[in-house]
């Protein structure tokens, strides 16, 4: 390697640890989302829900800001296609965190609307372990993102059926309180709502995960990663049963 | 301009060219996937609905394909400014198509659930016109994208607001389906999941539209863009209403 080559290597590094710093910050802000957005509606903070959903802004900002970033040094420094490799996946990666960021704003977004109606026996709580969970979920994928740690990211992603199994029995819990009360229908829906964005934030963090494992070992995981929600398919979420 | 990056200029036209066949290609199979979901249920035909299901392997390796290829493109050409933001905005186009592809496949999950109950008046019949909406509008975008033509991408994006209306007048008929009748709850809750899933295709469009927009112009299209899912925040959708 030439000196100049080494110089090039090295800018891009410094561009890239530029840009993995706006990735952890952006997960922060994620993170943060997803934990307020819950606890709002369980404590019924509207302010709360109302600072969630502003947030998002910031969150939607970085993602820009971190496509910018990547494109022009792309087009500065024309990487290697393992560097090219790296900066496609911080793209994929922001991408995942505003999705879960958005989530976040739309569970938010119905805090108001719950907050009118008597709250549902256990649900609010329920939903919030489960969000908790993908909070940790998150800050665990970022970790092995940052650590290219490929172990730490499968772990992650065998987690992700804890979270479709929280989901799972959500779903059974809200069809049973809508056909006990109907007065309980409305309420209901909007916290199945919640309960599937949740299980959609696992999803994208499992995404990132297959991203770090991508990177490190140069394969994608097995297609045939279990999937969770059985509500689609599983004849037993009749009313019958 | 020397002969050779006159050379290198129609390498990058013809990499790209090739690209967008397989964008082409794929919007074909997302846009088939759309309404077959959508029939399978209306007609009850569970084979055309595991057809829908199955076929989502070949989308998903289009996307697979085509963002290898951008990512061979790029390193191999060294493209501009302006070329690399075209490369950009055809991973990001294929990624909308992928999760367009996405639900589909998830509706067409839930046709052989819905296939064992009693068919809920009319929305089956409602779901298949907002899904030959979306259909519409995913047509109409793929073009405004080849032809470069920000008008009509300006235009799809104004029609999503139909489809937008479209859910919200399926949502209050689905929370009055279930609280007429407690048996109705189950079927409603997964039609819900359809139609909110069809919305979601046509947020995706758009997403594909405003990048057309900013592929033309250079800006991304107004931040305030109507959003018009009001089920999240509108209290006339509680029981007392």
């Amino acid at each position: 390697m030439t000196a100049d080559e080494q110089h090039i290597a090295s800018a891009f590094d410094r561009d890239l640890e530029a840009i993995q710093a706006k990735i952890m910050k952006m997960g922060g802000l994620v993170e943060a989302a997803i934990l307020d957005a819950a606890q709002s509606l369980e404590t019924r903070d509207e302010e709360l829900a109302e600072q969630v959903r502003k947030g998002d802004k910031a969150i939607d900002a970085l993602e820009e800001m971190i496509n910018e970033d990547a494109a022009r040094l792309i087009a500065l420094r024309a990487p290697t296609a393992g560097d090219l490799r790296i900066v496609l996946s911080v793209m994929k990666i922001s991408s995942n965190l505003e999705r879960i960021g958005d989530y976040a704003k739309n569970m938010a977004k119905r805090t108001s609307i719950l907050a009118q109606m008597s709250p549902i026996n256990g649900s609010q709580a329920a939903l919030r372990r489960m969000a908790r969970e993908v909070n940790e979920m998150l800050k665990d994928a970022l970790d092995a993102y940052i650590q290219r740690d490929a172990v730490k990211a499968a772990d992650v992603i065998q987690r992700d059926q804890d979270v479709d199994q929280m989901y799972n029995a959500l779903f059974r819990e809200f069809l049973t309180f809508m056909m006990e009360d109907p007065r309980n229908i409305t309420a209901c829906m909007h916290l199945h709502f919640m309960a599937k964005n949740t299980e959609r934030m696992g999803d994208h963090v499992t995404s990132i995960c297959e991203q770090v494992i991508y990177l490190v070992t140069g394969e994608t995981p097995d297609e045939a990663r279990p999937k969770g929600d059985k509500t689609s398919t599983d004849a037993t979420f009749s009313p019958q049963a």
